[in-house]
């Protein structure tokens, strides 16, 4: 039995959110299943030093152009909310809470939490968003809320986010299959030949 | 009749070269020619304050991996030359030389450099290797080797990368259809789709 794919991503990344819609499907094909890792772009961009995207000079109207283009090319619904990049600490923080507890459950939020922001335009750094999403799932949004105030899961999140760096997730999407990284959306393309071949 | 399609590129990015391999036969596959036009990313860079990418922290090792990987996955020769990256102020100046007095041989010169620098692993900085590529094909290597020395030559290069600057190219390759620009080797798929459905 393989190891799943690790699949790191931020939900306030557009080609992280593109890749979630297919990534699932594409391993699926191949018999793979994918563990998903919500990080912190902030956190590890403090460690290479990079920029937003959207802040680099130049290449922030391009990514704007790319990103809904690149949506379309790969036939995603796709709007840039008006409110971005934004915080994504209390998603992600919850997405571990509930990952811990119904994996399949923290699957169904995740993608709840990608499509109220980047179809529905919902401000997902805002916690109230965060425990609706996850209610609207049948999560009792009174021990969630707790556990977002926690020290606990603060901790867990940073936990995570160190592993990740450590491993060299400078950016995301960023997909590991077997050892071997994949860095961008516009990988796909690559990722499903190393499936198909088992390397090349 | 449609305008040529431009294609921006550094004699020196890995990604421009597997574009290089490519973009003429997909736009002729469209009844489309192609405007090269080499640029040099270390004065683009100074504008963006971005940094090379094998330079960039963490992204350094994955970049090296992956032309590597993505020259396979394109099915193009490649190996990373010792010395890298390196300045291409003398084949960009050549080209431009060459194209005005003859632009299919400066076609010709310019897959001669980055067959040279990535195939065979020469040192494409060196003028003396840049004539010799030069006068391989047919080209008066004195005459050239005067042009090179001269102000005027000069000049003209840094006018074209100071038009591309303002024209908004801030990496390389970067590919512009009809207005719509494409940034990266990678979006070889967005722009065959392009040209297929004239955008999408």
């Amino acid at each position: 039995m393989s190891e799943p794919i690790e699949f790191y991503f931020d939900f306030s990344s557009p080609y992280s959110y593109l890749a979630s819609e297919k990534i699932d499907a594409l391993a699926a094909k191949h018999g793979r299943k994918v563990k998903w890792k919500p990080i912190l772009l902030g956190i590890v961009f403090k460690t290479t030093g990079a920029v937003p995207l959207t802040q680099a000079p130049m290449k922030g109207d391009y990514s704007r152009h790319d990103f809904e283009r690149s949506a379309r090319f790969l036939d995603v619904p796709f709007k840039l909310p008006e409110k971005f990049p934004v915080a994504t600490q209390a998603a992600a923080r919850a997405y571990y809470w509930l990952h811990d507890r119904d994996c399949a459950l923290a699957r169904r939020f995740a993608h709840a939490v990608f499509c109220a922001f980047y179809v529905a335009g919902r401000d997902i750094s805002d916690t109230a968003t965060v425990l609706n999403l996850a209610a609207a799932l049948g999560v009792n949004e009174e021990e969630l809320a707790t556990a977002l105030a926690g020290q606990e899961l603060k901790d867990r999140l940073r936990t995570e986010v160190e592993a990740a760096i450590a491993r060299g997730v400078f950016g995301a999407p960023y997909i590991v299959i077997d050892g071997e990284p994949f860095w961008g959306a516009d990988r796909l393309p690559q990722i499903e030949q190393w499936l198909e071949t088992g390397g090349f």
